[in-house]
């Protein structure tokens, strides 16, 4: 399966309609170089550090007008497509959420971020939950992070426990925390033995410096492809028999003490 | 703080006597290089692919002839020293054991592997239940791990929530596992703000090729120090202020999501 990570500044008017229009270019392109999937960063839609009320007014459901376009533009391009947006909930909170489509324009997740990014995050969102869905995509079965999800441990753990060989995140990350992507990002792939797609913003936003570096990382040990710091659309070709080679050499999975683990489900009382 | 590893193939006839000769050579010279701490491998005193036989042989009481032996190298030394061993508990099982003694020899934690790797810790030695305790040493509050125990996100954290801000581990890691030097290790140290010293053995021992690269990584992401594939010993400067820096930028540990991951301590029924 051939992957797509668009790495961009999006829209400088944070325009929903014309960060849609850089979807369905990056779209074409993307299944014009052969990927199967286009992956976009966090809060893609709308632009990420906009503030409360912005958030407020932008947030759609997971079935709104915007995800109804972007269905048309993964249905008329037959490339299954991710990104980040805020969410309007049931319950009336907006959510920093993920949503995958599938080619042909079906929703398959969404996701709601759980681990919350500081004053810049807890300012427009609710948390979500931590729900570790995956769905079917080619051979792969696929999960959804965001961001600062991806640092904990706990969270890919737990999908790679539901299933996930395949975890989408759509990123939204600055200077100075380089780190995610060169350690972070390729150990979690490692000690879990699964591919890890990380699409980050790039450019200036409010004091944010994005710094790009966008990659897919494999259950082998590092990272396959890694973008520079500016605006890019980088390809990977991930194989689902690479996860079974290296789960023969990398046991981890199975070899986990769970019993040894309590600690770290214990709510601080 | 000063912190020495040493990387060693140790005895080549896996005499514990040999390698506690080893053991003094090594912690003069640490401390004659200003080392406050000296690392040794796992299964430092006897071998470690040396075969159930003869690791029943060898097993000793944590406060067995050999450990009054190595503090006394530590006392007239004036070093902490680290290393591991074959550990024969109360029980009369035999652990894969690592001690932990003070410049003033005493000993003040022993650890057993809780994670077994493979075929060649489980032909010879029980688990070790997890347990994750601490003691002082200067400003440090001190942890210990063993070789494949630090590949577990949960181990690691679960001594970082116990209060460790420096997570020793000796270890014996071989071909192709160079993926836990580069990227396991220091992302453990930067997911956890803290201090990692990974001790590893080298040169060859039955099947196995022991790969080096023995490292401290910090808790501002990456390995501050990383030999090369032969014998060597490595010294490292770490300061607790810097746990307290790395933690004002990296608040991991303050925004888990404890409740979310309930997945992760649940025994497979």
């Amino acid at each position: 399966m051939r992957i797509a990570l668009l790495q961009t500044a999006g829209d400088p008017a944070n325009e929903p309609a014309a960060n849609l229009d850089r979807l369905a270019e990056a779209a074409k392109r993307a299944k014009a170089g052969g990927a199967d999937l286009l992956v976009a960063p966090e809060m893609f839609l709308t632009g990420y550090a906009i503030g409360r009320e912005s958030a407020e007014q932008k947030a759609e459901p997971a079935d709104g007008v915007s995800a109804r376009r972007a269905a048309e533009i993964a249905q008329a391009n037959g490339i299954a497509l991710a990104y980040g947006y805020p969410e309007r909930g049931e319950d009336g909170s907006v959510y920093n959420a993920a949503i995958l489509i599938d080619a042909g324009g079906r929703r398959l997740l969404d996701y709601r971020k759980a681990h919350l990014f500081a004053a810049l995050d807890r300012s427009m969102f609710a948390a979500g939950t931590g729900s570790y869905e995956t769905a079917r995509l080619g051979p792969f079965t696929v999960g959804l992070l965001i961001c600062y999800d991806v640092e904990f441990p706990e969270a890919v753990r737990a999908l790679a426990l539901a299933g996930a060989d395949l975890i989408l995140v759509p990123t939204a990350n600055m200077q100075p925390y380089q780190p995610v992507s060169h350690l972070l990002v390729p150990a979690r792939a490692y000690e879990n033995g699964i591919y890890v797609a990380y699409a980050n913003r790039c450019g200036r936003e409010a004091e944010l410096d994005y710094y790009g570096l966008s990659s897919v990382a494999g259950p082998a040990g590092g990272n396959l492809v890694m973008a520079g710091d500016g605006e890019e659309l980088i390809f990977a070709d991930i194989e689902i028999g690479e996860v079974g080679v290296a789960r023969t050499v990398n046991t981890h999975l199975k070899d986990r003490r769970p019993e040894a683990y309590r600690a770290l489900a214990q709510v601080p009382g």
